[in-house]
């Protein structure tokens, strides 16, 4: 089921063209499909909407994430 | 529709030229042409513009904003 | 008991595995199952739940936690 | 028109000399002629004045600010 | 009686195995036996109390602290 | 007049020997005579007077200022 | 009197065994006998007094304070 992830980003590489959720350090949440992500945690997210206590705030369609921004990400949205 | 994609920096190279907004972590927004941009993700703006709620503050033409201020960055402006 | 125990990621090398708990900078704890760590201390998670007060909050099930977000990391929950 | 922007220090090259306004973090502005740059975006100011609210407050003549400390520069203040 | 602390992380090394108090830049301290250290100040304690006011709050066995969250480390616990 | 400064650096070491204020990201400012900095911007003064509102507020005499704590560096105080 | 202060770190070296002061980010000030540094302003206090607006609040003896989380350092405590 978690096969396959033996360090952190394998995670991050199993989630490439799936639906992700990312809290920023600001409180603010973004869910979106995740396109692309290099070593600095920047991620590109298509689909992008803000969330904010479970509601949709805003879309912003294709968004460039820069990493020292995030602090976590989850492939599996609930 | 998102091809070419495979590296974060790769969205912002295919926003050269065009309108994108840009998130501070400060809260401010900024939106305006993306003429430049580097691996630190400093970006240079031309007829860059502040907006806050949605309403547009003041001009500061061309812009040199540095990348560690940024949040995130959407080529696809609503 | 705690031997083998020489260098600080000897610890989170004895996790893989077992439950943890992991502080954020922001105030907020998660506790779920320690799948991989790198030096950064960025560290993949299974069944992510968020503590507040020690009451769960939200379960996020795989994680990844930015490593320069997180104050400590407490293999024992109690 | 700005032609020869490639990378974002571009930009500051070609204001070397002009006035520029430059936005700090702690969200004071200066302005004043700009002298020297870094690639850590350190700058050097001539006749810098502290600007709030579009007033004036304070002159400091040459001024050495630390590129850590800046939001973004603009070569074009109006 | 400090014979031998050269360089910063003399003390650390000479802590080891010692009860030590870690101050942490949330306001917070910890109390606990020093496993193990690295160049980044990262630390290991065994038996680790959290500490408020001089009470102790709460127990976390064993506890890895990000370096860069500590402001100061002092083995003679008072 | 203000000829040789070529890179932010040479403002400061043109500064040598001289009354300098230094603006810390804490909102204080210092006064003093500059005796010795580096790349880092850590600065050693002499004489140095902790100002508020203009006013004098404490001396320190010899003072060590770590770099990353320093927004501005003005070596004409008036 | 300040002879030999070329670089900001000959003056804690010319302060080791010496009383000194230590302002924190955090707004507490330590001051204790200097025994150790390094190039990331870590140092070693022997004596550690914590003081709060001139008056001393608590002891820790041998203290490991942490570069990053320091202001400035004043070898003559006044």
């Amino acid at each position: 089921m978690v096969n396959g992830i033996d360090r952190p980003l394998d995670l991050l590489n199993s989630a490439k063209g799936k639906e992700i959720l990312v809290q920023l350090k600001s409180g603010k949440q973004f869910v979106g499909k995740l396109l692309a992500f290099d070593i600095h945690i920047n991620v590109v997210l298509e689909g992008t909407k803000e969330v904010e206590d479970g509601e949709q705030r805003r879309s912003y369609g294709l968004t460039f994430l820069r990493g020292d921004t995030i602090v976590f990400i989850s492939p599996s949205v609930n």
